[in-house]
């Protein structure tokens, strides 16, 4: 795509030594110069691999900048993504983006970001979170594999990054999966932020390890153009497994000021023009990155999608609804694709697993892995729907922010969520789950009651933009919705009201039975009380929630299943925070054995959950302003 | 401390094929009873490892019951906590708990519960999200070589818990610390809970990897009682580096019905009195595990605590003044130990590691394991400050929230929040620290504004119980409180205040400068506004909050620098929750250049921050129930 001046030293041939050499020479320069525009960046962490780069760009790449999306593109990720200025270098180098561009770097307005994001239509996923580019790579890997692609996936990863334990999540499945499309380049440049990494220059100290993970390693000194010509030889002929290629490389290489310096990480470089000198000034090789042979692959049929239907009045477990829609979604939609960490049985997606086994991924106990193959899934189209214990989502916490940034749409299911789990006890309850979730930019959390709202939101999220969240509850509960009842997302349903009614009960997932409960303990009593489905908790249904205040005169009671932060109580305040009328808001816990929930203190003894279930305590629920009312209000 | 009828068996010797296989099959057999009591457990994990604790406590455990903290004590923890039923056999075995005690497993008023937890006083740490155990006992066995003591750390991990990348970050730091005193107990049963493992009797795979990350490595058959007698002789010889042992194990062993069968994952036996009479029948061995040798470490001398003094008017980063709190801190108590990842150059956390570094240790690249060596490290009594940008805390939040399950005594410091970091971009921006802290059980939440509160604070997370998180801001700051002022945990400050007070402003860290600006722009349009530091965002100072509010008649702004869920807005509607008043909360947040933070949509150009720094928005502030009234509220 590159044409006129740039384009002649292309023609010379874009391969050999001298060439490469020199090309590595310009990726340096405008490394420097791109930071030294906004004095911020990392270019010596760009100079280690400039070679790396240069190699692989004008000889092994094979991308077509005009069409991102083509089927048949490489992947480049950076999983060093700090060294940014060395990427946007490559893309001026292959005509990509111009010079005055990539002199905007770090400047507000421009797409150069400090970490490479996809708002740039080249860049598959968001990095800048060491440790997460290989695991995502990976993901990807699996996406070529599984459209039977000639896509490679290329990543750039750091040694200060092996030190994530995400890396080797992504070594282990590498081979298990035996990704021969996968090929990790690791630029061992020994120095990290703050000084020398665990293992500096020992490079077969990775080679050693990477062996023995089963993946193919080559070690070569990373500024021997030759070697790393060989090297990515050697990568694209080995069958079966993954290759890492290890280069002992050097930190600031070429310009004597910051060379296998410390101190010098994330930092623009004190006299640019002297160092450009140095590195024998500017130049416009322009490179014609080679275009893949057209690929289009085979997808899946899609057809129609026939969700599992359940009688009102039978009880089914909400984790078992996920599963049998998942699978359903599955048979319908050929873009589908299903991922767990080793809790299939629990989490359901067993059901997918067996019917759909070409499509579903075994993720064993590695949730980062988990969350990131997902990320690399959607990156080529896919619609991944990732399941485990939603209290083991906190494990990818770090992976489902980032997957924010990449602009991923992938579909979480967190599974015995809350204390109704019993007797596992607490490391297996998820009571922070909402928290962590509500907060992600731009997710959407859903907590649904019934088999059939389980089904009808499990099919609506595989449409939804961003990260979705399905929270599941592992005990049976009723069926209380037929199966042709619509639910929005950003709506709610109100199950109970009259048109006199005295106070408002919120409840979703599990607690919802539990404030039906309530009201039907207080209609005994006289009191009516309305009761809403929250089965949305972000976005929520203000509309509704303002009708119900209004109606009851600001009485409010939330009944939750996790802790007090961030969970439905204020998720409602809320959506009151600059309404007129503020209702009052009483929350009622699921109590935690073991944790004295009732006063807020922990106390130490067996937390060993199950008591939930012996029956209701008498609460007294505050409502309104200065009304009070007794209600008899299940703690579970 | 065994005594009586129980004490003959013992009292002919402990040691030997023949007693040890018994031993083995009576913690079978009572793995079994007591899960059967509940109907729940996991008996056939137990039962994989009955040999490889059987000789461990009866020849090479040492361990004073009577004296959980005596500081020669050897830990044993259990990283694959679902074989609960085995530990709670093994401290019946020792006495510590009667029969009757051990039918009580998973049954309500218990303190044998689900997975292990320190409500035992014999458990250090809770566990039961896989691959935390080893990580954990990697800060134990830190904490024993800083002491000089004898013990010994023994974990018992499970084969499907080493997929979890916390796992290799351990073997990385155990060989890293040279951990001679740590021993890894790998009991390769081949199943996991769905299946197989991706290993699964492979036993050589899991070998060849330990001894590439430096660990020695002993294969051998988990059910032959002298080859494990063997394996922990040379454990214990081992000098310089950390061994696992690789043992190969039937899961379910010696019970016909479920012997390496599929399907019993985490099941009681269907007929547990048929599996009692194939193991034998019932037994009354007892054991006399060996006590430690008295030993009493030299602590570091503990004195005058000497906090930085900065004065009124100048400016100090808060992360600059944690650095400096923390070594005044560390100068002025010998129980003060510091940990950070990687980034200590960054939350200033060098200054420790340059003046105390033999009780400073550095977790590289490896937040889970940064969380988990603080854990183990407050095991022993030490008082850990661990320390990465706030956005990576998000890594290690499985390990967070167990550590509140935990009973764990650690405080973090997270640096870097905020889009007010600048051009780094999203990817090292916290913005969804806060609400991931708050949820977290018994947590503590600060949020610094100037230097002197920032080392006061420091200074009291040091006798907080529970975890603590203080969120410190990158850029300098304006010192506003003398050097002497106090900041209670829970409290607040009041920095602007009238007696005719129209509205008012809250804020935290970096954002109480910019309520403090808004307040002085209202000031000059005749407007009072009352500001308050609500640097304790958990607890809250729900008193000043609703004096405030009623003050200025229900009127309140919060400024935020985080998404807006679960940060300071919603902490402060949550004071309100059940007030007789609710004031209307505005919240104004920091832009997010990059997700159009003003409307709430994505909107695809750079991020790159910096931006907020450019000046103030004209924002109108909804005041109250129908007033409104014109403020100039800096969005940064």
């Amino acid at each position: 795509m590159c044409s006129s001046p740039l384009h002649q030293l292309a023609e010379q041939g874009q391969t050999g030594g001298a060439f490469w050499r020199e090309l590595a020479q310009q990726l340096r320069v405008d490394s420097i110069r791109a930071s030294a525009v906004p004095k911020s960046g990392h270019p010596t962490s760009s100079m280690s691999a400039a070679e790396l780069m240069a190699v692989l760009i004008s000889k092994y790449f094979r991308y077509d900048f005009d069409k991102p999306d083509a089927r048949g593109n490489d992947h480049l990720i950076f999983s060093k993504g700090h060294a940014s200025p060395l990427l946007y270098s490559m893309y001026k180098a292959c005509g990509a983006i111009s010079d005055d561009e990539l002199l905007t770097f770090r400047s507000i307005g421009s797409r150069l970001e400090g970490h490479p994001s996809p708002v740039l239509p080249w860049v598959d996923v968001a990095t800048g979170s060491l440790g997460q580019g290989l695991p995502i790579g990976l993901g990807v890997a699996l996406a070529a594999k599984l459209e039977e692609s000639p896509s490679r996936v290329w990543v750039l990863c750091g040694d200060s990054e092996m030190a994530e334990g995400s890396m080797w999540e992504a070594l282990e499945h590498g081979a298990f999966y035996e990704l021969d499309n996968l090929i990790a380049i690791l630029d061992v440049n020994r120095l990290g932020q703050r000084g020398e990494t665990m293992h500096g220059w020992d490079v077969s100290s990775y080679v050693r390890r990477a062996e023995a993970f089963g993946w193919a390693a080559i070690e070569i000194d990373g500024h021997d153009v030759d070697a790393v010509d060989r090297a990515y030889e050697a990568a694209l002929s080995t069958l079966g497994r993954p290759t890492m290629i290890v280069a002992r490389t050097i930190k600031g290489k070429g310009v004597k000021a910051v060379e296998n310096r410390e101190g010098w990480h994330g930092k623009p470089l004190e006299d640019p023009e002297a160092a450009i000198a140095e590195l024998g000034g500017e130049r416009t090789i322009a490179i014609d990155v080679s275009k893949p042979k057209p690929f289009e692959p085979d997808r899946f049929d899609t057809g129609l999608i026939e969700l599992p239907r359940y009688d009102v009045g039978t009880e089914v477990a909400t984790r078992k609804a996920y599963g049998d829609a998942l699978v359903a979604l599955g048979r319908g939609r050929g873009d589908v694709v299903a991922l767990d960490g080793e809790v299939s049985n629990s989490s359901y997606a067993d059901e997918f697993a067996k019917e759909i086994p070409e499509r579903y991924f075994e993720m064993y106990v590695a949730e980062q892995q988990l969350l990131a193959a997902a990320v690399g899934l959607q990156a080529r189209g896919w619609t991944p729907f990732a399941s485990t214990f939603a209290a083991f989502l906190t494990r990818a916490y770090d992976f489902v922010r980032m997957a924010a940034y990449s602009r991923a749409n992938i579909k979480l299911c967190g599974s015995h969520a809350g204390v109704s789990i019993g007797e596992d006890g607490p490391s297996q309850m998820a009571l922070e789950d909402i928290a962590a979730l509500r907060a992600v930019h731009g997710s959407t959390v859903l907590y649904p009651s019934d088999g059939n709202q389980t089904a009808k939101l499990v099919a609506a999220m595989a449409d939804l933009e961003g990260i979705s969240f399905l929270r599941t509850t592992r005990g049976a509960t009723p069926v209380i919705y037929g199966p042709d009842e619509q639910f929005a997302i950003g709506g709610s349903k109100v199950v109970r009201s009259s048109d006199d009614d005295d106070v408002t009960i919120i409840g979703a997932g599990i607690t919802l039975h539990e404030a039906v409960k309530a009201a039907d303990a207080l209609a005994k009593e006289g009191t009516n009380a309305r009761v809403i489905d929250l089965y949305s908790v972000k976005p929520i249904d203000a509309a509704t929630l303002h009708a119900a205040a209004e109606a009851t005169q600001g009485r409010i009671v939330t009944v939750e299943d996790h802790w007090p932060e961030s969970g439905i109580g204020e998720a409602v305040f809320s959506a009151f925070r600059d309404a007129d009328e503020r209702p009052r808001v009483d929350r009622r816990r699921a109590r935690h054995p073991g944790f004295g929930q009732a006063n807020g203190t922990a106390r130490c003894s067996g937390y060993r959950c199950g008591a939930h279930r012996r029956g209701s305590a008498q609460a007294r629920v505050k409502l309104g302003r200065s009304d009070t009312s007794s209600a008899r209000s299940s703690r579970h």
